[in-house]
């Protein structure tokens, strides 16, 4: 096998598996180099997201809402129902067979636009002339060269300081998922996207979830309308989500542990849970790329140090997603992976962080792009907003879903749309026209007049927008 | 009570509504019409889409996915359940009360906008000198004056001739949305958005569902690839379709109905169903405007008569909705509802009538935006297409409904998006991303490089925006 590539792209998660097919697309040879073992030890390529992320906790928040459906609504609709039962085998295997089709369909992709695979960790070798060296560990090893290297390492769980996961009793997101019985109590440190969706999957079915959290504020990274909102309706569904908390002590044995802490008071707390997930943020991949021996520098954090093209402090080498600065999320790897397939090419891109949509998969789900009214009002910049409660929206009342609202936030001289913040049935799918809109540089107006069909949730945008110009027509 | 006003819209649907609102809100006096009323006698305003429409049906579409869903997917997802049934009595009382919800709504608008809604039939009274006179007939009569109308009298199913609805065994949209017992053999005569709703629902709750449409080709308004798509899938799910037939006789009694038909083989048939839905097109409702005595012009299909600024030929006289030209869409009517009353308050505006996207809340989905490929071949118009099948889609598999796809058409050298055409999860949703491109002359580029939050099924519009380009990057 030719071992001399154009371009090594290190990690195949969303941002290296597209950055390698997307460069392999522009004509350079590529490999693709990705550890990640499914349990036959066969690759499972996809990164956290596919296997242990976004993909099968999507999977699960499925599964688990309808059977949350099946037990308080589904008789609203004439659906009687009296012995329905959660089979977890079931349950979870349906959800590793949708993360298997996703490693498989990886697999076929660099098959299909000639992406060299090779299956194994990849580390930095050294340089021959203007070829870095890429060594694959696996059960042999084997030297990669080529002139360009992508890193696409990704991102691990932060642990809890001196308590290691072990995926049983402590767990990540990866044990979460795997959760084979229910949990009678289960408590999450960390309420961020991962500890919300995991929280309200196994809430769903049954587990008592308390949620401890050590910001004072619920959600800050969204707008506070819309975490006071999501706040509002999770404790209503049961979660118990405690802020400002101090975490003093977790000790653990194979069947439970112990959390002591403090609450925003200062009183002071032991809870016993069966399980407790650590979700305190992900910190960059770094560990195994041997990158001190070829001096890649990193940041304080431990990220690989890009300037704003992704390019790294070495030549020719350049880190994209979780690994370098910016939001974890997976579209942004992927952007950043077409973006430096393409610069290397010789192409030219942009990319506007400013426009890039964060979702949360809760129910309801919670999704934005641009600024929230925080920031509007740190950056001093003058605004104006529209909402619109779905509660007045017929399609979700047929869908029996009118939790949450749609919120605009507009520029106040020129209308431009500076942020859409929505919390509502759908959420994740309707931002994409926010985003749309947001990327042209629209206005709210340019929302509020362009067609939508009806009935629909994204009508919801519309009267959003017509809200902020005082005229809304359904509310 | 004062009983002149700057203007009247006789009609309180979708268009009547809105344009009320609008005009109140803009400095108008303004009373609304409407002769619709619940089986209390008190108002229903909202017209055919919130009484036997749009509303109503998408509630009954709901239940019984979630019923269809319970017998055939859930299983899958890992829950059990052996005793489902449906209560149709509650089943159709969730419609109900949803309706109610919607109608109430509408008043509360019209208290809140400081509309004058006026319950009973409206109809022209003749002019005395600028001012209109309007009968509103009730149970008793008066006459209201203003210098403008809006007329928004919607649409009426069209009858099979010689066949009057009965609403017990043959139905309109009206008593199809009202059956009390689940039919064993339900025929429909026209595979209209209107038939294929409605068959889907009766057949999701255990009805044989056989639907005739004498047209050649199945759902020609689409493009003809998602027709060929949706016939396949529909026809999966157990909806018998058959099109190019001829109905050569109908015969009914209380409790079955016969239909004679010559299939597009020439061949002679008869079915005998319990009940029949007829749904064969809808008619302008104007028959109680007593339209003649003041010279309103139709034309030869009976539509009011109206140019591009929905002017009639009779002065301050305006009409929108199903009762013109133009698609009979909730969101057409709402459009040109607002339109014509920012047009008499002296504004300027403009209708796109190229980008107003189209629903059909089977399931799949079915929507779209723009041409369609027979369109742009008929054109002779250069054109490019992009497509992506929601089975390579990460959300559509979490979702578990993976079928469908989207297509995009663009011009072949400038890349201006022409259509975007969806089958799938959601796609009355996905479809508003669509809308925004084209009303922003946006290109299939544009769409490919905007973000596109993952996992979700928007991301099938970027993808096919790449296949457009041949550049797929998951497919």
């Amino acid at each position: 096998m030719n071992n001399k590539f154009d371009l090594i792209v290190i990690g195949a998660g969303p941002g290296g598996y597209i950055a390698a097919i997307r460069a392999s697309q522009l004509g350079m040879s590529v490999a693709c180099i990705d550890a990640w073992s499914n349990i036959n030890g066969n690759p499972a390529p996809g990164g956290t997201c596919t296997n242990v992320g976004c993909i099968p906790s999507k999977a699960l928040l499925q599964s688990s809402e309808y059977f949350d459906h099946v037990n308080h609504s589904f008789h609203t609709h004439g659906i009687e129902i009296s012995n329905a039962k959660i089979n977890i085998n079931n349950f979870l295997k349906r959800k590793d067979n949708i993360v298997k089709q996703n490693n498989e369909g990886i697999l076929y992709l660099f098959k299909k636009n000639k992406v060299s695979f090779f299956h194994g960790k990849g580390s930095f070798f050294g340089k021959e002339n203007d070829q870095w060296l890429i060594k694959v560990k696996n059960k042999e090893e084997s030297i990669l060269s080529a002139k360009n290297v992508i890193i696409a390492t990704g991102s691990i769980a932060r642990e809890f300081p001196n308590i290691a996961f072990d995926e049983q009793t402590i767990l990540s997101n990866d044990g979460a998922l795997s959760i084979n019985t229910v949990p009678k109590k289960l408590g999450i440190i960390g309420a961020g996207v991962i500890g919300l969706e995991l929280g309200s999957v196994w809430r769903r079915l049954g587990a008592d979830v308390t949620i401890l959290e050590s910001a004072p504020n619920f959600l800050a990274a969204a707008d506070s309308q819309i975490s006071k909102e999501a706040f509002k309706l999770f404790t209503k569904q049961g979660l118990k989500i405690n802020v400002g908390i101090e975490v003093k002590d977790i000790s653990y044995s194979k069947n439970s542990v112990s959390v002591k802490y403090k609450d925003s008071s200062s009183n002071n707390h032991e809870i016993i849970f069966d399980k407790l997930i650590v979700s305190i943020g992900r910190i960059p991949f770094t560990k195994d790329l041997n990158a001190e021996s070829v001096g890649l520098t990193l940041d304080s954090k431990g990220f690989i140090s890009v300037d704003n093209y992704c390019k790294t402090n070495l030549q020719n080498i350049w880190a994209i997603g979780d690994v370098v600065r910016g939001p974890m999320l997976a579209h942004k790897a992927e952007e950043e992976g077409v973006f430096v397939a393409e610069m290397i090419a010789g192409q030219k891109g942009h990319l506007n962080f400013n426009n890039i949509p964060w979702v949360i998969y809760t129910s309801p789900e919670i999704a934005w792009v641009g600024k929230n009214e925080q920031q509007l009002k740190e950056l001093k910049r003058d605004y104006k907003i529209g909402s619109f409660p779905f509660i007045a929206n017929g399609r979700a009342r047929a869908l029996g879903d009118t939790s949450g609202f749609v919120k605009i936030i507009a520029d106040k001289y020129t209308d431009e749309v500076l942020g859409v913040h929505i919390i509502g049935a759908m959420a994740s799918e309707l931002i994409s026209e926010a985003v749309t809109i947001m990327e042209f540089k629209g206005s709210s107006e340019d929302i509020a007049r362009i067609w939508h069909a009806h009935p629909t949730l994204s009508e919801s945008l519309k009267e959003a927008a017509l809200a902020l110009d005082n005229r809304s027509l359904n509310y």
